[in-house]
């Protein structure tokens, strides 16, 4: 992560202000607030601002002129009964922000998530920063065998070296011949006045994939838990799961009922299809079942043993 | 507006209630939160949280670390150009949540807002409260000659009494019918043990369009700008636009410089088609222009007119 | 269901109609295209028009140049898989639209699934028919005594003729003074003239929530399978069930291929928590298990239990 | 444009394709379906499938049983009045599906509208072809001295030359490494079985942004305008405004009527602010009017004069 000082600066100013507020507030996001959270090599999280908590849930899906007087335990319960039962509108109720640098990569798988809002820094506007993202040795791994979207072993050795040393100076020469380019100094002038720079929003089209760029990034907890419970999971790809998961922490530490909800009735949770399910009556009912004849497809076999056996 | 002493107490006990936190904080729209603004007989808008200000739709706007140091008439410059521009994304960035005691026909208009995350009260497991909308006096208007879908001049006199008096009659029978045919007490005992009540959600159908309901209604700034220049406008429903004003106090309060932004480039501000955009130039040049002629239509050379001499 | 001859004249005009086109088409829709199937006691539902078929899920999935020469079978294979999981985006592809007509207080419950596009009949302009539902002897079921929004057994004898006759006289009542209060003949003329008429848009407010109403409703088939999971469910009101259910037949007649694997993967599927899991993991290992100690409350162990043995 | 034979071909097919329907039918839109429309050096813009013509916005304003008697002429005049008084919900009744093949720094300023639904080719599975756009002389533009996210001069000789060379030369650097680390013949067998190949999943971040993708699109009518109203204006970056150009084109083929509504209400409209309006009206009565004083900003009464005087 690279904050250079003024960032910083302005971080710690907003953490040290204060001002009292009618507002729900939750003492263990506040701490959280405005941090960046390291992310790959360059990347991070912030939590910029949040509106609500897990008794707001509550206090809409009652649809109550106050917070109530019901103890926690059983506003945990109602919680726990919206989540089972994708009850989703009372946890549209809160409202996250954060402010995310993430190489351009990630940025365009996490945009497909289109319920959310989205400030992103603009290269037709801005020059980005000569920062790009260079996978670590352990995440530098080969294209899986069996999984056309999957990764495989690790690559070792030299076959390591040379794709990061690939990585690093295609990145550093297009960001170089990107600058060449434009030709500008910070305060707009050129570096070589003998000539012209390209339009800045010409010029980007230069830069590789894993540059980074930032945004300000906006969504209600409904949504937020949607695009986690496919960006935490096993099958996302690394490099938006560590968002993923730092944000995770985030959610704990803001509303703790609906993240335990979350864990037990969406991450750890398996959908079983109706010829799945008869195959597990019959298999509770002490019944020998195989592939062949259970009327699932080898690949449906294979995802019900898993979820059987994990 | 009716609140009983019960509910009172708990928008008391959350005005009383008060947390420091490190987010952007408005005195103003803090001075006004949980307090149940009336409107129309029964009805109410309440402001129930917030979330950023207008510093955070520059702060988006910029993508930039902290709150920065500007100048507030620099960020006012700013807001006003992306207003102007109707550059949309920056105010997504602040979220307001609402709770609204309405009518239902004036709930079903409101709902036709799809960005907006909602949570009503549902007469599948509540019985709604006795309480219906009739209109003031003030308000009791004739069908439009002129506009379909308008009103014309008042009703007076025994016109007025008679209509006023079916209302009144008919939201009383249907509902009592309703408590009749729920045939239930508060704590869920049947009043006439001798019969069986109607399930809820079959009980409710008989109820009138003007009984009151109520929901949570959260949305970002951008769409709730949206749904104000479209119900705070002179060719609104009156009984949704006294909604839409009340709403429009909370953002003068909570946005000051987007409200003005708003008032100048939106509330106030006329389209013109480019057929009238010719007319226009003709006139600033001394001619003199007929509608005959000149390409528009009668209803559209109506609005021209009208637009020009406001 | 009421149509009236010009009605029905308009819609055999449409059937009539055939043109050559280059678009996917599907034969089996093609027979139901504007056919009202009736639902309830007044309403219907028409398929107006639809975009696409199984073949165009798999086009996007694969981004594909044309249709591909791959076999029926290995296009439903491809579906299965992208129902499994949760692959949303290629069902979006697909679209159709309908004309509904339907009680006011099933279009409440109905709009609450934003992602569709919505024209509804309105009663700011136009004036309603005189047409409401009265639930069939069947469907006039009391509240149930354990599901605080569930229906328990059915009224009979007296109560039931009490409730009917409640439910008629009322909505005959409140429509004939709509009538009165509107003082309109269909020709805009005044029924009788020596009294002024009250504006469209107040004199609905004296309508029952059983009124009929219409709209054009159209969505992507994504969000149409979402509607249903929801409203064709053993859980939705009848009201609404019936509606979802005339639909499905749409589905299954448009995409075979989606509607099967919907039909495994979710109408007929259970989603097990995490706790939930290791409990059928430790049933199939031949251990005896008990709600107490399970982890499960009471609810959740029903839930559970109800889901083995169905 | 690059089409490869099997490409067309398969184009050729559908071309070829045809059967009745009883769906609402545009010839002049069916002659374009399946086309590739060229745009950029090797992009294309294709129309796969559209649902609704004009009178289907007129049916859905109507809520009408069937297409109506009236004249061509009327329907016009009913759209532009819901053109002008901005009811949207009637266009969103159409609905159209492109394929388009175009550079990613287009896609990624395409995807921020929100409102339509998309597949992308994945380069987690597949692997991107070699291609790239470069452009042509004419639009290779200097960033303008006056506008921090718009076009200057033209670059020219030697400077233009450099450029052209540098983005030519990295896009072919970038891409042959990307290849490289891949080591994949199509097959999926390795190009040299001597090393291990890196996941697709992390390769493509060595791609630079002008690399082409693809994706089939589909929106509404209402929001494609939306689109086009800002991707078709002078101010979009030329890379995105062909892209619109050629959209622009399949609508006036699709609903004739609802295009010429557009052209007049919304792209060659202008929106007069209140202070600006009560300029104009002060300017047709005939008063000198300077911007010292106007209470116009500096900037608002040089859009001013550019409206008045184009």
């Amino acid at each position: 992560m690279t904050l250079n000082p003024a960032q910083q600066a302005e971080i710690d100013a907003l953490r040290d202000q204060s001002a009292p507020t009618r507002r729900a507030t939750v003492p263990a996001l506040e701490e959280m607030l405005y941090r960046a959270l390291p992310v790959l090599d360059h990347g991070f999280v912030r939590v910029i601002d949040y509106m609500g908590d897990d008794a707001a849930v509550v206090q809409a899906a009652r649809v109550s002129y106050g917070r109530g007087t019901r103890k926690v335990s059983e506003d945990a319960g109602l919680i726990r009964y919206l989540m089972r039962h994708r009850h989703s509108t009372p946890f549209e109720m809160c409202e996250i922000k954060y402010h995310v640098k993430l190489p351009i990569f990630v940025a365009r798988q996490w945009i497909r998530h289109r319920t959310a809002n989205v400030n992103e820094i603009s290269a037709r506007y801005s020059i980005l920063d000569r920062e790009f993202y260079l996978p670590a040795p352990d995440n530098l791994a080969a294209q899986s065998a069996v999984n056309r979207q999957g990764r495989g072993d690790l690559l070792e050795g030299e076959d390591a070296a040379r794709v990061l040393d690939l990585l690093r100076s295609d990145a550093m020469q297009t960001y170089d011949h990107y600058a060449l380019m434009l030709n500008e100094n910070e305060d707009g002038t050129p570096v070589d006045p003998g000539r012209q720079g390209l339009a800045r929003e010409l010029a980007r089209m230069n830069l590789t994939l894993n540059t980074y760029t930032q945004w300000y990034w906006k969504t209600d907890l409904h949504n937020l838990l949607g695009f986690l419970s496919l960006r935490a999971d096993a099958h996302a790809q690394y490099e938006i799961r560590v968002y993923a998961e730092a944000m995770l922490e985030s959610v704990k530490a803001w509303v703790p009922a609906t993240y335990a909800a979350f864990c037990d009735f969406r991450l750890g949770a398996v959908t079983f299809s109706a010829p799945m399910l008869a195959l597990v009556r019959r298999m509770i009912a002490g019944e020998t079942v195989e592939q062949a004849g259970s009327g699932l497809s080898k690949r449906e076999w294979a995802e019900l043993m898993a979820a059987l056996s994990a």
